[in-house]
């Protein structure tokens, strides 16, 4: 039996943290009501998310709202939001989501200091940090008192194997999700076993008009709004890993389930008999969402250059610190010679385009006739992978930020150049889980 | 212009053939009469094929089927039909197709004398055989007197572009199918302008009824049997072929179409940057439909066992003199190391075992998690074309002739043993139609 207490104490905020929290909390509180008193701004602090609904684990981030009335012109709200944010958060630094906000520490904590208007369940939002403090209200007033650690053994679970997070680098289960799971099902327990025995997509409510409604391998539809899939980040591979840790850990629970931390792995990079190669391009400074997500785009490019271009690639992965690393595993690393180029239907009018283009001229053989259309042999010109991607990438638009950078694109081979790289850790040492 | 004039009086027979012929199969009609009228025997000769219909092409072959009353046990008039067939054919050897047959040679002609039943059109038949002198009648009410020499332009064309015959090893046009299609569209430019302008199949009568009644890319039903297909042998690649020839002649006539006799080519051996292998077995003694269809089988079976194997097979050819030749040429001789091997969906019961079986393992990667299933990277473990071939050739039906030669299956690499070979010279010479 797996002793769940001493997993809640591991991964709890212990007494000092709660208290430290809290001081935390009322100090901005009371900034904020004092300077909106002050200054006679039409507007009121509250903390959202994890800390606000008791659902946060140890060493979280505090994230205080100010909603303003909705009186308020968007930079007008967002001008007074920033000068709130620097005045509470001495060395606090600018960033950009939907709105500008705040981010910086107080007292060893990260807090988020993020304007917004305050709306009701039924009016239409101006930006979907708005809709925020409307989830922080539904589960302060719908998860049990009791279920708060059902929550937090959720959350440890979905962390450990890898698909806690509803940013695009992990595309998995948001803290929202699992507190949603959680009042649906009942208990960590019960979700487990909804997961087990789940068959294709987990669709809640799961009813015809909500199945058509939703397309995405997991839809929870938003208790704050019908329009809105609460769950639209996951994508399949984590909802399948959520399926087989889950009967995993109800056949043979154990502790490995609830490690959240594990040592970065030291794989030998075995020899597969293919030809590997990371692409790297320098991080752009902009938000993680942004690089993972034309990150992926640049992979998508990548495969489909070599995909198109005859050299197999049969997997991928990518790894984002300073550069943006993404590999890519081919079966061969050069294409034959030959490049059997399939002419038109013999049926259609212009056979002779075809014959004229290509009879007599230096090919491999043909034009000929196979099945029901023209074919001839022709060689190939790029026949190595390098070349081939250096030619076709420039043509791609990978993105705004990564763009700038394709031609400081660095191919490494890592049969050739022997060094450890983090991407190629990742890649070796994939497990089910983790 | 093309003299189509002196295109007939190259292939038509000359005068001195055509006596000889009249003289051939008045002897053996004039023998096969008395013998039945000394021996008491209900039969009569019949001279059927492109001989007794006029539309024979120079230096042909004399059909002469000796026609059974019914009342014959099929043992009975198989046995007196050999006796004829021996008397008349001093040489003649015994052969098998539905019925036995003897074929020899008289007079320097190449003679078949085939027993066979009478029946009429409405009859069911005991034999395809029995249904010849039922086509050659037919032919002789239907056919003008003028188009004769349209038949024969049209079998010449056909034989130019290699198409002609509806044996296995051409799987073409057949004279009987020339026959009809000038019969019904007039001469040999109408056929050709038909060609020229189908699309899709060509299907006579052209009824929804006939379109769904026979699959296969020419449907011409039989006059004298509504069930059968006259141009069942014909494959997608050669009505393609009479397509495309049909128009480069309409756009340009050329006495290229009206060559029957081409020089054997000599083509380099050129660099394809592939791996070609040629597979030969000894040819066994039997009927070349029997040995073609079978060689078909063989090279259906190698192309599998590669393309499973990961090979890569783009193109093959065939040919056949003392030996069966097969030649494959695949995009590489040896696979990678690596073999992603897919595992059960995640949401099957038994993913337990799939882990079970490899967790800890010395596989390359995993069990992992992709998409909706499980996977393994694995080691492969034939990497060699030949390796590959001759473990598992010995687990398939290559039919009764070849199956006796498979361990006698040579294989050549052309790249190492530079010699000349006729399969070969065929794939390197692969043009439009010669």
């Amino acid at each position: 039996m797996i002793d769940y207490s001493s997993i809640l104490s591991r991964y709890s905020p212990a007494k000092e943290e709660r208290e430290r929290i809290d001081r935390i909390v009322r100090t901005i509180s009371d900034y904020v009501i004092k300077y909106c008193d002050k200054q006679s701004v039409e507007a009121d602090p509250i903390v959202v998310g994890s800390v606000a609904k008791g659902t946060n684990l140890r060493d979280g981030d505090i994230d205080v709202f100010i909603r303003f009335s909705k009186s308020y012109e968007k930079h007008e709200m967002e001008r007074i939001g920033m000068d709130i944010g620097h005045k509470v958060l001495k060395n606090g630094e600018e960033k950009y989501a939907e709105h500008p906000y705040v981010t910086g520490f107080m007292d060893g904590i990260k807090i988020d200091i993020v304007p917004c208007y305050r709306i009701s369940k039924e009016e239409k939002k101006v930006s979907s940090v708005d809709r925020t403090p409307l989830h922080t209200e539904f589960i302060r007033s719908n998860l049990k008192a009791n279920q708060i650690d059902e929550v937090l053994l959720l959350k440890v679970f979905m962390k450990s194997i890898g698909v806690y997070g509803s940013e695009v680098k992990t595309s998995g289960f948001s803290g929202y999700i699992c507190e949603l799971l959680t009042i649906n099902y009942g208990s960590f327990d019960s979700v487990l076993r909804m997961f087990s025995g789940l068959s294709g997509r987990l669709v809640l409510p799961d009813t015809e008009q909500m199945r058509r409604k939703f397309g995405g391998p997991v839809v929870i539809v938003d208790p704050v709004d019908d329009d809105r899939n609460a769950a639209a980040a996951v994508i399949i591979d984590n909802l399948s890993k959520v399926k087989v840790a889950a009967k995993e850990f109800l056949r043979a629970p154990s502790d490995e389930f609830f490690i959240v931390e594990r040592e970065w792995p030291h794989p030998e990079y075995v020899d597969r008999g293919t030809s590997i190669r990371v692409f790297s391009l320098p991080r752009p400074e902009v938000t993680d969402d942004v690089v993972y997500t034309q990150a992926l785009r640049f992979k998508n490019i990548l495969w489909s250059i070599l995909e198109r271009g005859g050299f197999l690639p049969v997997s991928w992965e990518i790894n984002i610190e300073e550069t943006v690393d993404v590999l890519i595993e081919c079966e061969r690393d050069r294409i034959p010679l030959l490049n059997v180029h399939r002419g038109p239907p013999v049926d259609t009018k212009n056979i002779r385009d075809f014959i004229e283009k290509w009879e007599g001229k230096d090919v491999l053989r043909g034009p000929y006739i196979k099945g029901d259309r023209l074919y001839v042999d022709l060689r190939n010109e790029f026949l190595e992978l390098e070349e081939t991607i250096k030619r076709d990438i420039v043509s791609f638009n990978i993105g705004m930020h990564l763009n700038r950078f394709r031609d400081k694109m660095k191919i490494t081979d890592p049969s050739i150049e022997k060094k450890r790289m983090k991407v190629l850790d990742r890649f070796y040492s994939k497990t089910l889980f983790w």
